[in-house]
């Protein structure tokens, strides 16, 4: 099929190259004309704009927008509303919030235009590796576009196959599926973006234990001097908690055996806290997957104005003395 | 009632002098012999050691020890069972674990010495308002050593009377109770401790919040500017949430709105550790306890290994660079 | 000053009364005709309807909402836009979220109407003790009301005085705050809700700490058969975490020490998690305020998918089983 | 090598299993004598106690105890220390607490006899896939039982190799490590189960916040009714999340979508608390492993008391009911 790729960060390029790999054709536009020429040079047509973008596309168009959730991808939305006509598509493939494609795929539905989110894992490995994508849409809509969805994804590949799956959607096997109406993409892949804060906090908790287990505020007689690359690579191998999370683990720590490349501040995205207000809206307590986000907030700053509030109420009732010396 | 004082801090030389105001006799001691003369000069009797301290008390000798928990305490209480007989009383007025107190009970039983401890809350602020004491040990020990109790407590004082008291043990409403057998004062008073870390942390992160409603990293039409001092203060008078850990709070932010007196290095002592573990033992889910101490864990250090492993995740799967610069 | 008060349930009824006792004077409106009815034989005078109300009111009018948040309170003061006109003044006195207040101000401002928000804490109690209010507006408007909101609070009284406040605004002792512009009022009272939610969660997991500390399920010399309803009475009597809402649970638990009445399935209102969501917008961790959110919302399932999910893992890595039998 | 297994539920059975196949002898006792008559018609020489068990050793002795933690083990070890002589050696394979270990390995140091601990992961899959292990105790004595641990381990197989691990010792490739002295071993295995205890509950509340986006609480047009299995599925391939606990969450539900079998009631091992237990030792904050301790504990019960007293609250200041009906 021929696709338009709007936005050609990292993410964005690779799924071009992956495209163009399998047979795909590919019109692609960035601000940054470097990007484009880049891919122009690897067999993609460029584009100088919009306009231009759509003239190379045929009819019904299929475009791609790759671009930073919020007002990047917003805007492109919007402009791409105004170019495209009734059966073309809009794919939006970034980290959207979820109900800003309802809204989206509501107003463009209107103008005959088919709206579809896909949340896509797989980061800077779904080049060589494959994308796993969960997608919402119109169902017509997501089976015509199938092609490009089967090339991105991973494909079956040598992963042990899930018992009983016969009576399933092959899809999920291959690495996407297709989730529900619009937004329904997106949603999931939320979900996917929470969990995985609270997956990486437990092991992140874990390995700090056995870290400070050689600790001097611990009586000699009850540290271990552990170590932790060692111990990623054998929880790897038969362990429980084997996982893709543990494999680049066991791998940093390899490298670097006290991660001391790593300043320990750690941003998050919107997903985390989407997650959290999912949930609140449902009533379902995550108390982990709270945690985890609001551990990445506890690293970014020095010291809270809720421990000086702490410090304070003890020197008030105790006399304790916690100032800055 | 003449009573001997081990431990002559803060809380030991206030008890005593509370309980000399009511025309209680005090033996005391303190390895710092200026601690010692400086109750002497207020009427106490003074011993140069624990023998000394003995032979100065009446028949059943009772000694109050008011020591940090751990070593000092279990070694003057170790020593105290070879010069005390049958009929004393030992008092441990510290921050005991309670199940050091069940073991030393029935050391002491053996030798006929009644052990009996005294969960002491009220701070700084005892010698005046009184101490708000939870008592373990046998029960005919505990009312013969009543009116030390009955000194040191607040009293009725202009609390108002919870309605529907009437069947229930008067102690509690003048500001003691005996709460059980060896180990329960202090058991309760480790609980108290427990709820008084989530207490505080409910407060401080309340007003965390309100502070960094002014944060720049808010967008300018979503801060709001406000006047915690004001906050704290009106929230002391008819609100739901008014206490005396808010009195403290209004009366810190009275003297110091932005507390930049205090580093926010907040410290914990072994009850609220002690409280997580009566909850793991008992299989009850106390997550505002625990998350409580957590806090105050992470207050004291710059960065946990944690947060490097998260850091070093993110650069493992999405090329997410969190490096020192 | 004459106020129209629209909404007469326990709250607004008793604000009436309230400002009534006072010499103020009150035109009152409610679907309910006989909550109108009781009113005016304490002296409001009763209105038909919003269109009867405004005709009952001075120039400036002044209108009170006190109505459940959302659709109720949105539409009242859609109404009264249209029959306000500049200069009049629309106060509401509900649990409004603080964003709706900005929008609704701004909205109004256009006509000249002026907004107010009014944050209020004191439950059933308000009546007799007074009003904790927080209030959000124009400072000129705010001035121009204070006859109202200085009767409705609490009033110096007699709880002790912050030291240092002279500097501070002495409306704040008073019982009420001008917290800020629109929306500051109903902001400081959600973050105030929220500190209740911790505060109640954390003396709740110790009372059942302190409860389960007789449970069958640990070894028998490790039990205690604690008294409660004494241990609350005792808290409230010079320890660091006596505190109103304490009160509450002493008075409780002297009516009924087991809570038999209480099926332990908890309600929680939007201002829970308007706290969360605006911790996540600053970034500011809040893992207490959360956690007693979350506690609420598991109090009110038997189980949770989450639990069955926990199962299903176990099953399949360990065999074990957890099947209803 | 010749080896006795003392326990044969289903660890130990298969454990011997897989050394008889790899050609190591293994003498084999258990109370229930099915047990051993089973193994023994597999290859195995049985014994009838643990006397002429270890007449059928040969010098030094190797016991490999495999029973539950606590009494079952810690009797068959002070059993053992008195038929074992210098040299012999006495492996702990069950999930004993690390201090335990400590102590035991010194109490038999006393007498010349070696103690090893080994952390087992793997389930009901170890005897097929190889079981992951981490070992404490004296290097000379690890390295002799090398070929028990090399047949035991899953070895390289075809798990991808972490980069830059040639400076590291191959054994964890193989899937097992000498983590350090006596106790190091489960003290590895604790952290591990600590963690699985953090990466089950995250998966979990994910899972639950999908399902929960098709309840009636919610209003109709922001449900999506998901497929729970096939997200399970796709989260498998090529995803951040992927780990062998999602593989057999994707399995269950392809069983069974609404997981139907499962009661919600979970159970929760030692080591998830003794995790916690360690990381307040060494004063490290981790409330995501804490938080899945705290919900296992809170599926187990219909209602808290911690919850009655929120309600009992509420009713004091609000008089909201919430009282059985």
């Amino acid at each position: 099929m021929r696709i338009a790729m709007i936005g050609l960060g990292r993410m964005g390029a690779n799924i071009v190259r992956r495209l163009m790999k399998a047979g795909h054709e590919a019109v692609v536009f960035d601000r940054n004309t470097e990007a484009v020429g880049a891919l122009v040079k690897e067999g993609a047509v460029g584009a100088a704009g919009l306009d231009d973008l759509k003239g190379k596309l045929e009819k019904p168009a299929i475009f791609w927008v790759m671009l930073p959730a919020g007002e990047p991808t917003e805007d492109t939305i919007a402009t791409l509303a105004e170019l495209a006509g009734p059966g073309d598509i809009i794919i939006d493939g970034g980290n959207t919030f979820y109900k800003d494609d309802i809204r989206r795929s509501k107003m463009l539905a209107e103008k005959g235009i088919h709206y579809v989110d896909v949340g896509t894992s797989g980061g800077v490995w779904g080049l060589e590796r494959g994308y796993c994508m969960m997608i919402g849409g119109p169902d017509d809509i997501v089976r015509h576009l199938d092609p490009i969805f089967d090339t991105l994804a991973p494909g079956l590949g040598t992963i042990e196959r899930t018992p009983k799956r016969e009576a399933y959607d092959v899809r999920a096997e291959k690495g996407y599926i297709h989730a529900g109406p619009a937004g329904a993409g997106h949603f999931v892949k939320m979900i996917h973006n929470g969990i995985e804060y609270g997956l990486m906090q437990a092991y992140a908790e874990g390995f700090d234990i056995l870290k400070s287990k050689s600790s001097e505020k611990l009586p000699e007689d009850q540290r271990f001097d552990l170590n932790l690359t060692d111990i990623a690579e054998v929880w790897r191998r038969g362990s429980v908690i084997s996982s893709w999370l543990l494999d680049l683990t066991a791998s940093a720590l390899a490298g670097s055996p006290q991660l001391s490349n790593f300043s320990g501040r750690v941003a998050d995205s919107g997903e985390g806290r989407w997650t959290v207000e999912a949930a609140m809206e449902e009533a379902v307590p995550a108390n982990v997957l709270t945690t985890a986000l609001f551990s990445r907030y506890r690293s970014r700053v020095e010291h809270t104005f809720a421990d000086q509030v702490l410090s304070a109420m003890r020197f008030g009732f105790g006399g304790h003395v916690e100032i800055p010396q």
